[in-house]
């Protein structure tokens, strides 16, 4: 046992824990005393521990999860951005391998007239993360105070850096508890701990990118769905306009997988350029942006205002604009030789004639890992030029000896790892697979609007 | 977070919590190590109360419980008994209200050529604990080495002793852990908790004594079953002589409750005389620890043997001579007036003419815990001398004004509320009850036997 002497509030903690422990429903009173005496440091580790994991095992309900949330959002700064006159949306994706759309969809939104507040996270596990790929750009600071964020963000419409110490303690404080007692897997803690950081930054509607498959956190459509609707409805219940899009992870977004490579790819994308599946899932992701930011009434009329924002170049001048004003160097923007780059490559190529049948995403997501591009623990650095550069996608046609993706890396040893679970991720058929899975699996909220 | 830090062990932890977490078996390897890994202070207290709860929610198998308590009971010393030529022989009760039979079962088994080593708890709860009772005895020392233990057994057949710091340091450890997280109430940690300490004291066989009904931890039949079920066969598969007897805790047994008033009951019994519930849930145990301690071909052999040592007043003799060897005055045990008394009593009668229908036991229990008989907490010190004497039991006739029950107190406002908890334990009915519960539910185990 530690030190913390129990006393009359590790009393209630333990009445606490028994409900849930026999599946009963927390009432608000309960859930916020719990979360406040947690965050002061009034109930010790293993008690919150235990229940946690009765948490996990048990479920919450609708109502005990916005209950969380709120109290998790209210246990430290709520932003005010009520002076700034735009509506705030901001896009959250619960992750995936190749992801770059935070980087082309804050500016776009941003140059439509939508005010975008963006805070976000590291890489961890397979998948990449935003503030790691912002700092592949040299000098670009994630590390913003709350007043110069607002500046940003008055000034050029976007802003986007990390979570800073005055928003959502307790999450911070439970999350690294769930990390290390195995309570990390729950839709409803998984919710609390999204939502409650987004409504921190003082939003009005919400676009969440829920992944599914194989390079997902959540490996089905159900589970996926299951999640959406939970932050949907959390959201909702807080007054936002939120809508979340199941979209297929199971194999990479675009071709570029890596921190400076795949800010290579956000700018071809702004540029008007860059993969069809990254450039669709960025218009369809921005056209509820604008539409949930009443910039646009329909979400096919933001998708179409998105895409001439991308065509006249003023999505570019966006990003470029925040690149500036957060202190990066804009000749990594405009030329892509100036981004950092890994000493050597290497190219994999089909061993046969054949097409992709699939591409085992949370591989490729780790191979990166292991070159150095993401992190094993959060203490990890990441090196920014190392990753892959993918030629083929699921349904391509492949003849042997074809190269199929390129390696980039600084270390022999990781590089030969990387690239024996690169080979073990790609599965060549003889004949063309019978169906590709669609980019937008379904969408949840906001059904009663035109589409 | 407390300061333990994160090293290889931890994730070996996180993946055993895991396991569980998501219904998995776990091996005995995996067990072994967690516990150790705990008893050794190398694992935190937040990664176990969640493992522990994963197991109150997803239970363990018979082969993981058997694993538990191995680890558990090989944490610290195993008695070793060997050179006593007898058989060892113990009695373990799940705690009720009145229940004072080790008191007099160590002697008489002993009386009979059965040895029997008994480390027993404390009261906690609405329960009564041996060690209060036995210190009623003006200074019996139950806190004797382990080498004084030894001498006190090859002298006089039994000896009876608190747990000492060798036994299970993993359970004590775990148990403290278990109280303030929600985890006590799990079979399978029940089972472990205590076969592990039992099994520490080098015996051969172990009678269990499993109590069902309102006064009781196991309020059910059936949960009283499962968990005599999983006590006797993780007994059995470490090659101990095993049966438990599933027994009546719907109201308390006999007539005293509290601890010197007990032991007035305890020497009535041994001088032949005493309350016939008490008197045949002793004959019956006794029975089948002569039985099991190979003294007797059948358990009904051993019952005709038990009597006729209590008619012989050889029981009462090894009575005696334990407690002189551990240090108790004797003139306590020969004359009653010299055991501790309260300066008070007050007596409880009937509101009206009928029949006592019920006595809810475990308000009868907490009554005498709020007279001080008893533990609210741990560290709690107990009064031997209050306590509750019933004049009626389930199935008697009442007359209005008549005596239900005498309080003993020290305490007038402790009284005030001992005796509102006590008036409303009391059902009284207008015809006699249909059926009377037996006193003996099920036996478990060693069904082939001869019985």
């Amino acid at each position: 046992m530690n030190p913390t002497p129990a006393s009359a509030q590790n009393f209630r903690a333990l009445d606490v824990i028994r409900k849930k422990r026999d599946g009963g429903e927390l009432s608000r009173h309960e859930i916020e005393s719990l979360v406040n005496a947690y965050t002061r440091g009034d109930i010790p580790d293993y008690q919150v521990s235990a229940w946690l994991m009765a948490v996990v095992l048990r479920g919450l309900t609708r109502t005990e999860t916005a209950a969380l949330t709120d109290a998790m959002l209210h246990s430290g700064e709520v932003i005010d951005l009520s002076s700034l006159p735009a509506k705030k949306v901001d896009k959250h994706s619960t992750g995936g391998v190749g992801d770059k759309t935070s980087l082309v969809l804050a500016p776009l939104a941003a140059a439509a007239g939508v005010t975008v507040p963006m805070i976000s996270g590291r890489g961890l596990g397979h998948t990449g993360g935003t503030l790691d790929k912002l700092e592949a750009i040299p000098g670009f600071n994630v590390n913003l105070p709350v007043a110069q964020f607002r500046h940003v963000l008055e000034t050029c419409g976007c802003a986007m850096i990390g979570q800073t110490a005055e928003i959502a303690p307790a999450d911070r404080k439970l999350y690294a508890l769930r990390d290390v007692t195995g309570t990390v897997e729950s839709p409803h803690l998984i919710c609390a701990s999204i939502m409650s950081k987004k409504l921190a930054e003082g939003i009005d509607g919400l676009v969440l990118d829920v992944k599914t498959g194989s390079g997902a956190f959540m490996k089905s459509d159900k589970d996926a769905a299951f999640l959406a609707e939970l932050m949907v409805e959390t959201g909702e219940r807080m007054g936002k306009q939120m809508v979340a899009l199941i979209t297929d992870m199971d194999q990479p977004l675009g071709y570029m997988i890596g921190n400076a490579l795949e800010v290579v790819e956000v700018v071809e994308v702004l540029r008007g350029e860059g993969p069809e599946d990254l450039r669709q899932l960025c218009f369809e992701l921005a056209g509820w942006m604008l539409h949930l930011g009443g910039v646009s009434d329909t979400v096919t009329e933001g998708r179409r205002q998105s895409e001439k924002l991308i065509s006249s170049g003023k999505a570019l001048d966006r990003f470029r604009h925040m690149v500036e004003l957060q202190g990066g160097d804009l000749r990594a923007v405009d030329d892509p030789k100036k981004l950092p780059h890994a000493h050597s490559t290497m190219t994999l190529s089909s061993p046969k004639n054949g097409y992709l049948a699939s591409l085992q995403c949370e591989q490729v997501g780790t191979a990166c890992v292991i070159l150095g591009g993401g992190r094993e623990r959060k203490e990890d650095s990441v090196d920014p030029a190392v990753g892959i550069v993918l030629h083929k996608k699921v349904g391509d046609a492949v003849s042997a000896g074809e190269p199929m993706a390129t390696i980039h890396y600084n270390a022999e040893a990781r590089a030969a790892r990387a690239r024996q679970l690169l080979e073990e991720s790609y599965q060549i058929s003889d004949s063309p697979a019978p169906e590709k899975r669609p980019l937008i699996h379904r969408v949840i909220g906001k059904s009663g609007e035109k589409n």
